[in-house]
């Protein structure tokens, strides 16, 4: 995972909904900028990859673990009820894993978040602090 | 993931809406019974385990790996556009991934299935046959 990947790009439309978090040789870690759930999305930098079968399996084993085990750390830090964690990827090919964490209530609940209503994005001070809280949080720690 | 999970059973409401297409001592796959989608829930044999970070990590790169790998084949069978792989749990608790095959213009395309609509049942000899072909085209070699 530590191998840059030259041929690699973020697709445009996760850049832009999108603030980055965490990155390292071989994935990046966004947070979708939509402050009606707290929502990450793991993506492997591996170009031309759609589904998790895409993957070489050590990549893909340690990808999961990564978004896994930011999926623990996104629950205890937002107490969350239920952790959503998906490759959906009908829209945007390029292969990302959603972690995201539901509290009862919330918009849509209990169905999914993807597809529903408009997005509502975060105030840039209030964006800056989750970062940063979710920094210390979940990624100052190794993940795996 | 051989050791069979004397306290693990599977929960009422996916009981109710599958149709049971393959099982060993750590997991069982189940097919969805909604013809609108080619549909398999992977459920691991783990009593109490909700979210995939609550599994052991050996059982869940087991588990991830036969949710891959079915996802995989199941794409090759259908020939659909689009796996989605899952782990939601937002209603029923009991850790299960959902592994769906998504045809561009299916039921609700490109937004995700669940809770949409109302679930349309294969008659008895259409999911029958099915079965067989899902043993036969998926189930037959080892899975990862």
């Amino acid at each position: 995972m530590s191998t840059t990947q030259p041929d690699w790009q973020l697709d445009s439309r996760l850049q832009d909904n999108t603030i980055p978090v965490f990155e390292n040789g071989g994935l990046v870690i966004l947070l979708m900028n939509d402050q009606r759930w707290p929502w990450l999305i793991v993506v492997p930098k591996v170009a031309g990859a759609e589904e998790l079968h895409d993957l070489d399996p050590q990549i893909r084993a340690a990808v999961v673990d990564i978004a896994v085990s930011a999926g623990e750390k996104l629950k205890t830090f937002t107490n969350c009820d239920k952790i959503n964690i998906a490759g959906i990827g009908n829209i945007v090919r390029q292969l990302h894993i959603h972690v995201i964490a539901r509290h009862e209530g919330d918009a849509n609940w209990p169905d999914p978040v993807w597809g529903y209503g408009k997005i509502e994005k975060y105030d840039p001070a209030q964006a800056a602090e989750l970062i940063d809280q979710l920094k210390e949080n979940l990624f100052d720690t190794p993940l795996s």
